[in-house]
């Protein structure tokens, strides 16, 4: 830290991305990428955009935002794109979060909604996920504080009804809540078909697990044209050109193939069940997981040591460290083949007990 | 506008990006983007990174920022790279500038530099250029303040020497000072070599202009490592992985063929030199600049008219209504070839009057 930074940032502790590791042959299941290659249609469209690189992306997105708006039946007034779902939560940090509304989310939950509550020196609180990992909707009902819920949550993967987000959005008109979709197409059910009825309701996503192109970088928001219009003010003074001309291109090449993107989905759910049943032979407990995740514990072997013992088999799957979940291991969903390997070597390390 | 926007943004106005229009066969001298395709390696290196873009891109930047900080002389701890310069920018608005510490900058330069300062509700001073739209030094010396100054300037293109800069930096031993590079390869002198002497200095510059990758997004901050992780606990905060694969792939790439920049480099320089005297010889008054582009004015036709008159022979340049530099437009150098429509356009337009 330098002797200039701004004392406003005294308590801020950075979020921790997953490790991308240089390990040869590993088998990558801590950072819930898609085990596929992204479309063909978004590789060659990303090709074809970089040949034009001298000029601006444009900054509206607007052929993006088209289509986008199309696949998920709104107007391109109700859509945001954003460089990575990272960006549209941060937009949606500064805009709807101040001294005067502080922000409420689940205590175990993506880990960088306290990373933004501290950057902007907000009064957030946690609120305890319930001892089975699930999120009570009677805590979220009429607080009266922005809200922020990841549907399916992470690292639970477990996933809210679509009633019961509406009971939320519902019972707190005077506040945003912010639905993040990141995991929703392994199984949840969105809450885009609510926009029209709430004008509080803010439901972000990501281009990163379901299209395969975490790489790319590439989110949005869909809300009502007010709060994108709140979204497009931070946007034009933070980076109006916050997309490049060749995750753009991608991004429309993507849109284009959602029959490869939902046989993808479809996939990673069969994969994960077949996982789950595996998994349980050997004895692991796990969450009702909804994602492209795996959230598991055994009860006699601890979660640091599962981590450990797979990382040194080339297999790297995320471990936390914070108390309710350290006895857990979020593992990615992978193709067959690697989930094979997982089970393989998980009970290898049973065995070696 | 929705009702639950913040009130904190209640004045703030975003910044307004140089249009992008779609009109065929446009000349478009309106955003200074380069004439000249990225180079070859840059476009080969991003379509071969679309390849792979399931896996996340590395949070750490790490071989772009060996492969930067190799060409500028530093090492990889003082260098960060961002999505676009107005990243760095707005990460060090972020970090230097706060309640106890104001920011000063020209009143006539990089129109986001003023978004920033209302987008954090800060106390900030546009300082006034001199008559001839020069920075005054003077203005600058120990005024203890966060100090943000483009050199060369825009949209004047005049540059400050490096020990006007220098003196600029010694004097404010206490606050940062932010030197814009933007346009430093067509004739400035860059300050990169003064931050292994002061620690408050932090150099800007992107690959928008001299390495033609506007549509990749992609800048970078040269300072002291102590600046350099105050600037990462604020990417780590907002953005981790705030570069895409294909943009990193890309900006290897163009570092990889300096040649081929210093030539388009040149080539930009000499078709400055080449419309300075033409638009002379048509009686324009311009600034003496050392950027991609020229600030022109006609001392009997408006600003105004002459843009509107460009626009209708589908070449467009940028105009600016404030009022000092209302009868001014801003004119990217482009090739030869284009250089010679726009002289044609503008003989044309004050013959016909």
């Amino acid at each position: 830290m330098s002797r200039f930074f701004s004392s406003k940032f005294d308590a801020l502790t950075p979020y921790t991305p997953g490790e991308q590791p240089k390990i040869l042959n590993l088998i990558k299941l801590n950072t819930n990428e898609s085990p596929f290659p992204p479309s063909k249609k978004a590789v060659k469209a990303a090709a074809e955009a970089a040949e034009l690189l001298q000029l601006y992306s444009d900054p509206t997105a607007s052929v993006l935002t088209a289509k986008m708006a199309e696949v998920l039946g709104v107007e391109p007034e109700q859509v945001l794109m954003t460089n990575g779902s990272d960006e549209i939560l941060n937009f949606a940090f500064m805009a709807y979060c101040d001294e005067k509304t502080p922000v409420v989310f689940p205590d175990i939950t993506y880990g960088f909604y306290p990373v933004f509550a501290q950057l902007y020196n907000l009064n957030y609180e946690e609120i305890p996920l319930d001892e089975n990992f699930r999120i009570r909707v009677s805590d979220y009902v009429g607080i009266n504080k922005t809200v922020f819920i990841a549907n399916p949550n992470a690292p639970t993967g477990i996933c809210l009804k679509l009633s019961e987000i509406e009971e939320i959005v519902k019972s707190n008109p005077d506040n945003v809540v912010v639905i993040d979709e990141a995991y929703v197409d392994f199984g949840g059910e969105s809450a885009v078909c609510l926009i029209k009825k709430y004008d509080n309701l803010l439901v972000t996503g990501t281009f990163s697990k379901s299209r395969s192109m975490a790489g790319a970088r590439l989110g949005f928001g869909v809300a009502s044209e007010a709060i994108i219009q709140d979204l497009n003010t931070i946007k034009y003074s933070t980076n109006p050109y916050n997309i490049n001309r060749m995750t753009m291109a991608a991004g429309i090449g993507a849109l284009e193939d959602e029959e490869y993107t939902k046989t993808n989905c479809r996939t990673v759910c069969q994969n994960r069940e077949y996982t789950v049943t595996e998994l349980k032979k050997l004895g692991f407990e796990m969450t009702d997981s909804t994602a492209n995740f795996i959230f598991a514990k055994h009860p006699s072997v601890s979660g640091e040591e599962i981590y450990t013992k797979l990382r040194e088999k080339s297999i790297l799957v995320r471990h936390f460290t914070a108390p309710r979940i350290c006895e857990y291991n979020r593992i990615t969903v992978g193709t067959k083949a690697q989930m094979d390997r997982l089970i393989c070597a998980v009970t290898e390390i049973l065995e070696e007990r």
